[in-house]
């Protein structure tokens, strides 16, 4: 079956075709797409450009770093997650660099980054799924990430599953078609709560 | 001059594109493709599919509604932002529907939404200037936003100003090419600051 979005307004055929496997293909993804996939994520605006996101990234052929990110997911994303080609850790630098403060929107701006590296890998037919289940403090000893980052996210890259291939019990995760909330009840207008751009 | 990005590994135009103005156009922004834009928000990612985005939003035709929204932003933010056609406030539901925990990552998820948005808006010639420079404080007293949701960002939407168009002293702080660490200061591999993925 399709997971094409449904939606109820035109949008970009990258934005429509994006979801989050759990079944991916065992193929690797070549050099150049990771470098522009993270090139992508260069590029996202931040709060006074401080770019807080850092990366971690491994893919499988690298068996002993895949497996060290692999060990920062909660188990019920390592079970799926050990069959993808390249794993990230998306971390964050907890201050500005231009005065020390504390940056309120480090975490919103590696969502900026990581969701720009999504449209970049959909470009290129890779699929990215995105953990919010890890185990920061995992990922702090594996890594001996400094003071002032953390770990915040991971992310699983590659490609769909061939039809028929791949675990059953993911390709069967991977069925259900994907639902969202209407406009009207996350785009308001004058008044919390009330439609922002008229009826659809 | 070209305020395109200067990428070193081929990226999406859509991507290399995009960039915050200061100075927008007064050209209001037709609804359906207002409609589109927030629908691609609609289709962003999310922890359990939560979807914790929410946006207050008001076009410069709409003057007291605008008006309200421009009262939340810091002073300095204003003086700009008073002249663009469509202006948001992104806000955040702060715990998960199903099981009332707070949600770690609903900031981030906020900013995953709120660049596909972006990614939408640069499809259709449509310039986004996101700002952390906002009082949230404000924003709750002037529309009485429930507890258990809070503003995180504004977001300034419109087109460029045409050339020689706008305030001068706008114009001026569009001038000045974009800048970016490299890769090899955010993607890392086996170690935490050691490039990741070998030399660019």
């Amino acid at each position: 079956m399709s997971k094409e979005a449904t939606p109820d307004h035109p949008v970009h055929r990258y934005i429509s075709a994006r979801w989050s496997p759990y079944a991916f293909s065992p193929r690797l993804i070549p050099r150049e797409d990771l470098f522009s996939i993270f090139e992508a994520a260069r590029w996202a605006a931040s709060s006074f450009n401080e770019q807080p996101w850092r990366y971690l990234v491994a893919s499988r052929d690298r068996t002993e770093d895949f497996e060290k990110i692999l060990s920062c997911l909660l188990e019920g994303n390592q079970t799926w997650a050990r069959e993808v080609p390249t794993l990230a850790l998306g971390c964050i630098k907890t201050s500005f660099t231009h005065n020390g403060r504390f940056n309120r929107v480090a975490q919103h701006d590696l969502g900026l980054a990581s969701a720009t590296l999504t449209f970049e890998a959909t470009s290129r037919g890779v699929y990215v799924h995105q953990m919010a289940g890890i185990r920061p403090g995992k990922a702090r000893e594996v890594f001996s990430i400094p003071d002032g980052f953390e770990a915040v996210t991971a992310l699983a890259l590659g490609y769909r599953a061939d039809a028929g291939a791949g675990a059953p019990e993911l390709r069967a995760r991977d069925e259900g078609s994907r639902t969202r909330r209407p406009q009207s009840e996350f785009v308001f207008g004058a008044e919390w709560g009330k439609p922002g751009l008229g009826s659809t």
